[in-house]
């Protein structure tokens, strides 16, 4: 290669357009500007509006929350003629509407990015066989955000919000979730900013993204769906969970001195929140564990903030019927200057990477080096969240006591590590066990020719493992082997458990990398339901001072 | 413990207000009330108005940004009355003004929580040293954010924008950066949220930050203090970084399809960027590697933009004098429809973290173990955002071609990881080697009483050195002999270079583990300043159709 000359090195370059967005932009609002006032379409209009603001082809960032969805504005995209708009590339992060699917029957999208697909998920495994559906990757929700500032920048944006008004100011509610990171995403590259309203109206009570960022707002026909997936009814804990829950506040939160964490849903975890102000209180832990919380509002954690246990809460999204309590606990929860809640998942994800010492979850499967996964056969799930909770960020700097009581003392370069524990019962409900010497995951990403296996969270982010037989203290174990015989310690008469050795188990407990009930101190004719602060859902409401409004599938009254 | 029954679970809880953060906002705001108008306080009441709206131990965030800073409200604390204010506990991620030390001399703030202190680390040392200021934790800038709605919720946030409207609706310009973030911990936790602007308007160019999260604006007494924190004089750079860039290019980037990247700051990088329309064209990469990046408008990114090879820059922040650049570019930049920059830090290392598959950047030291650090004897410098960029992101699960080039074949459960790179030259200007026994950063850590050492990146976490010897594919070495060996073949006349041993260097360079030039068919003697596509600030302006204004002091003309 010879070297420029000086005068060479800017090479005579072809006049380009560096404005194709925004023109483009510019060109569709005016194919619908005879049909809006203020930016508003006639909700009647929308399909055939969508028609013309997507083009073929286009990256469509369709607002499938973890829990709000923008159904009004995907009902009308699946009614659209696939002679006109086709091969659309979705970026969502939950399929979980049947119509999400319907654009794919239909040749309307072909290609998706996306997260989660819960309920969906056998038929996103038979839509890719009949090569109807084209996987870009299954992400976490923040991959997913963050390409969208990188190489999926979306030219539409399909959002959803409560109330607009005639400036196009957004007031999202409580669920605020995802609505102005996506927002953000398209409006800032010339992108198209769709949002589904439920009410117009002249003053809203705050502004959560401002009307400078939108270009079309729409009632939507109906109150945009949202789904209370947050919600436990501690009728359904049981004393074996009861167990675990005491092991895991005697155990580990005690000892570690956890003060802000993260709980995944499920029964096991929501056993923990209703232990706090009996079990807990019993211990003289009020005030010394789990002040600060990233967390969902969990209607099963009324009773710890009623009972002075918890500092903060701040939150993905929100949860149906907790409204009213929210907005009573402003000193608690985010709330705005109208009382109503602000979630954030990109920054409360953030929080829980890097401001937490704890997360613990529940799962469906571990294998013997604690690999594990809730991807079960023939369903192409997703993870949502939980991966960027449960590993250890290792982009953290900053020391805390918990942190540093996982330090591996590896000679002058050392650090602390995140507290990520894994709760299961050895045996599912339905007669399977939950060790296993392989998990259906690595079957269900062969079928589908995914690159990795779909593992939910990898072993070796795992610090503990506990079950009903007690808990594995997995980062005190020494080397591969003693890691496992530590698991296989817990792991109960599973095809994992039974390769425990009785001889190396108690040096174990001796240790102190393996405790049952007993060397904690904890009684297992103990562990009964009635510990729990509530046990039924009424007593939720009770112990909220009728705040808390469940919806009505919780209501057995 | 005797187990509570039904009826006692929920005890008589004494009568507590919920509402305590809130009521003392309101408090504080009244105290104030009669200088507001329109909610703008006059200048010249701004100390006074401080020494009633903050109170003695509140966390105070002040945004002290790594580029722009409020300086304005800084220095208007710094001369509060001690009597009055006193204790306070100190958020700001970038310690950079006199005046933020200040506040510690005379005893205004006392504790404080950071991220970098560049030019004030030798000061900040002293001040611990004296007993005068008390460190929380040293943070990379998101994980302090993310301790923002966890545990370190700030009462009061001190922020920094250009302008406002008389409903308080703010407008950041292209230095968003972190206002938005800061603003949302404050806003939605009951805190007060103050903000310094240049200039208070009619009308917004378009809202950054809706006005209902603002309690207080005031208009400072001159605009805010920004520094071009990003510019590269391409006049500084050598042929060795020529050489090392040209490394990079056609050793990294080419083979590992690199398509999505962030570029840390320093000459190596600007080389790299500076040698795409050159020396990357003459290999034929264009469109195949480079098209997407998370990075500041590095103002030596200007030719490769204008070449072409540049689809997407998503911005921490901002730059000063490239403004009226990006303002033209909006096919590549994010801009809002009034056409300048919109920056998150966020959100951009969020994309950083999950979207992008190579870091690279400059290091100052580097041990045998690939663990760097750029802190250096008696300095408490910290580490900005290098270390979340510079590491494998553990929580992430699609994959990429890149990221799956680096999969180690561990069975049915294996993952990918990112491209961490770390640029070094063997010895430093000043006389010093750069592979080094033992870094200075564990002398200092101790020194300080930090927990742990302040290492940057952490050697686990680095997938490849480059030094002007050649690369050192370290994620390929088996076993951590032979990674020491590799890192040693690259580490030239340093205590770490001598140990290499010729037998073993030429072994891996069969195998493709080190590859020096010669390796890569690049001829040294090629790798000449000439190669680089401006070698002047001049050659960037020219390249920027004059769009390209620096500041003066990058000016010779």
């Amino acid at each position: 290669m010879k070297p420029l000359a000086v005068t060479t090195d800017q090479p005579e370059l072809a006049p380009r357009s560096w404005t194709t967005r925004r023109d483009e932009k510019t060109r569709r609002l005016a194919a619908v500007a005879g049909w809006l006032e203020d930016g508003v379409l006639p909700t009647s209009r929308m399909t055939e509006a969508l028609e013309l603001l997507i083009r073929p082809g286009d990256r469509v960032a369709l607002e499938g929350d973890n829990q709000k969805q923008a159904d009004f504005l995907s009902r009308s995209l699946a009614k659209a003629d696939p002679a006109k708009l086709n091969n659309v590339h979705l970026l969502i992060s939950s399929i979980s509407r049947p119509e999400h699917l319907t654009l794919f029957e239909r040749g309307i999208a072909h290609r998706v990015d996306f997260a989660f697909a819960g309920t969906q998920s056998l038929r996103v495994a038979q839509l890719l066989e009949d090569g109807q559906l084209e996987i870009g990757a299954i992400h976490t929700y923040v991959e997913l955000y963050a390409r969208m500032f990188v190489d999926l920048i979306p030219q539409v944006a399909l959002l959803c919000a409560e109330k607009a008004d005639r400036h196009g100011n957004l007031y999202t509610g409580p669920n605020t979730e995802d609505t102005p990171t996506i927002a953000e995403a398209a409006a800032f590259s010339q992108g198209l900013v769709i949002v589904q309203v439920n009410e117009i109206v002249d003053e809203l009570p705050r502004v959560d993204i401002p009307g400078s960022w939108v270009d079309v707002v729409v009632q939507a026909d109906r109150p945009f769906a949202v789904e209370p997936l947050f919600t436990r009814d501690p009728r359904h804990i049981g004393d074996l969970q009861v167990l675990t829950a005491m092991m895991v506040i005697k155990g580990i939160y005690a000892p570690y001195g956890i003060t802000a964490l993260n709980h995944g849903i499920g029964f096991d975890t929501a056993a923990i929140e209703l232990l706090l102000p009996t079990y807990g209180e019993s211990l003289g832990l009020k005030g010394k564990i789990c002040r600060n919380w990233t967390l969902n509002p969990h209607p099963t954690l009324i009773p710890a903030i009623e009972s002075g246990w918890v500092e903060s809460v701040h939150c993905f999204g929100s949860e149906v019927g907790m409204e009213a309590y929210i907005a009573a606990r402003p000193d608690v929860f985010f709330t705005g200057s109208d009382g109503s809640l602000r979630s954030n998942r990109v920054l409360c994800q953030l929080a829980g990477q890097y401001a937490v010492d704890l997360f613990i979850g529940s799962t469906l499967q571990i294998d013997a080096d604690a690999n594990s996964s809730t991807v079960t056969r023939g369903r192409l799930a997703g993870f949502g969240g939980a991966p960027n909770m449960g590993h250890d960020p290792r982009g953290r700097r900053h020391a805390s006591e918990a942190w540093l009581k996982l330090l591996k003392n590896t000679g002058p370069v050392s650090r602390g590590q995140k507290l990520v524990v894994q709760l299961a019962e050895t045996w599912k409900k339905g007669g399977e066990p939950t060790f296993v010497d392989e998990l259906d995951a690595i079957a269900v990403g062969e079928k589908s020719g995914m690159p990795v296996a779909p593992v939910m969270i990898y072993g070796d982010d795992v610090s503990h493992v506990v079950t009903e037989e007690g808990i594995a203290h997995l980062h005190r174990a020494e080397g591969i082997d003693e890691r496992r015989a530590a698991l296989a310690a817990v792991a109960g008469v599973t095809p994992i458990g039974l390769r425990a050795q009785a001889q190396k188990t108690e040096e174990l407990r001796r240790r102190g990398i393996v405790q049952f009930p007993e060397d904690l101190g904890i009684r297992r004719g103990d562990a009964k339901r009635s510990l729990l602060a509530a046990r039924s859902i009424d007593d939720l409401v009770t112990w909220s001072g009728g705040l808390y409004t469940p919806p009505a599938r919780f209501r057995s009254w």
